[in-house]
């Protein structure tokens, strides 16, 4: 076997994190370092044969300069990628219409392991290969963002549901009629807990007091002005915990996790917004589930987060 | 080995289903047929060992008096039941307090296996091995009645999570600051859709219409009003569907199932509620679910449901 013949080079997996904008490349070991990065404009490509071409060749020119290393396998996290078919499902924020069989397509380059998930479910799985998910069965990953996505782990497993679309809890419905969501239905997790959910509290808490915005609202720039004892922006974090809370201890009812884990930009705020998450977490819980589940900041290094998770895919079968 | 010699007999299966008044034994063959079913008060025993001691005796003379039969295992349906430590913990609608490790209390009258889980999700291994599942990898059973609860199934195996208390969603949130539940907290699904759920929203939609209620108010008498053209009832189960419809909706965005099953005496409303779930789950429904997810009433005979859903706790690894 190939693999044995290479007993004294060192493993390594590509990792690809494909975005709406850009897609970011990068090649980690078991120990999750990330050796070397780079990336390129996913939105320049029309044609996603082309772009899986141009990411080879990335690829090659990595394992051919550094002649001390070996591929053993591409984990691939993008928006809709289903595990099952490999490919990229109707992703609204790509340029790829329809069905991508995007694994197809690395497959004709590479003789090893290539794998896709979306990029809620690779946290999910960095967070147990690589991050503060070590060695549990059961846990949900949150991640926050553009979107609010998740990944759920049972008996040490994801949980990809019949058709690969499992773990939509952004999608869960919070409030019966409340915010308009990006999906076009109304009171979903995404459309209060999300970047634009974040803003949108915000800038309504302004109104209220009679307010205007000042520069671009992003969550940082709401998490700054929470240090600096702003009452809106401190009340913009108190709610997006108290929602994100009751969602959390709504999901527990489902698979009763031994942790929750947060992950993305808007967890970076911290106690901010993790102290009114455990607030509402422990006023909103069933009393089976008391003082028993963790509710923890992600554990995988922030600036690689994406690339671990998408090499975790292989990583974890290794 | 003694179930080599023991080839001729025929295999049963001893179900127990344990009830805040009366406890239903049974024995169930591998085809869902109950040969033969009894029943103990269990509110009559203060001691779970003596409870025990007398089913024993139950299944002993069953087994003495039909010596073509033999039993193989023993499976237990308890509110409250652990899967994992054969316990029934904290049951509040039992006599019995605190954790009463009652697999072991019937361990020490038979060596054959005996698993203890929670009713509904007895109920939901009884629609794999027996009901509308078969075949199934991914489901979720509902099952009504004076409580709401569920059994989830991934990857054909049911979820216990962390503790053995996962698939509690009678008790995710609905409605924030909705009805006081009997868990104490507001806006349970139970709060809306158990029978005393169905009865309070019959109550009200009275007293809206200014109305007084006329003899003693069950699902089932407010399912015959309605089946004569009464408002108030009619009302009534349109809006315990439109609910249930939003909860399974929700519960979608957690395991993409390929079903959704209801159980229960409540589910025997038929088309008075399973229409108005169906109207409210597809307007509900995420758009990458549409189309893909059946929901079906509980495909277990009734009579036998329970007992069945216990016996098929050790009939799925036979």
């Amino acid at each position: 076997m190939i693999m044995e013949t290479r007993g004294d080079l060192r493993k390594l997996v590509t990792g690809i994190d494909i975005g709406g904008t850009n897609t970011v490349i990068g090649f980690a070991d078991a120990g999750g370092n990330c050796l070397y990065k780079t990336s390129l404009g996913t939105a320049d490509y029309e044609d996603p044969a082309v772009f899986v071409k141009d990411v080879a060749g990335i690829i090659v020119d990595f394992f051919q300069k550094n002649d001390d290393t070996y591929l053993i396998g591409i984990g691939i996290g993008a928006p809709n990628g289903n595990f099952y078919n490999g490919s990229i499902e109707f992703a609204p924020n790509l340029k790829w219409k329809g069905v991508v069989p995007l694994v197809d397509l690395f497959k004709k380059y590479f003789n090893v392991p290539v794998t896709l998930t979306n990029d809620a479910n690779a946290a999910a799985i960095g967070e147990m290969v690589y991050g503060n998910a070590k060695g549990m069965k059961h846990f949900i990953e949150f991640t926050l963002g553009t979107g609010v996505g998740s990944g759920i782990v049972v008996d040490g497993k994801m949980v990809y549901g019949h058709d690969g679309c499992a773990g939509e809890l952004g999608h869960a419905i919070i409030f019966p009629g409340g915010r308009t969501c990006g999906c076009g239905r109304q009171g979903c997790l995404e459309a209060y807990c999300s970047a634009k959910g974040i803003v949108t509290t915000f800038l309504e808490l302004l109104e209220n007091e009679g307010r205007k915005p000042d520069g671009k609202i992003t969550p940082y720039a709401i998490s700054e002005l929470a240090s600096k004892g702003d009452h809106a922006a401190i009340k913009t974090f108190e709610f997006t915990g108290e929602v994100l809370g009751l969602a959390i201890s709504n999901s527990v009812t489902y698979t009763s996790p031994e942790a929750i884990f947060i992950f993305g930009g808007i967890a970076n705020a911290g106690e901010l917004l993790l102290k009114p998450i455990r607030d509402s977490f422990e006023k909103n819980l069933l009393g089976v589930y008391k003082n028993k589940i963790k509710i923890m900041p992600s554990g995988i290094k922030e600036n690689d987060a994406a690339i671990l998770g998408a090499a975790s895919l292989i990583w974890q079968n290794y």
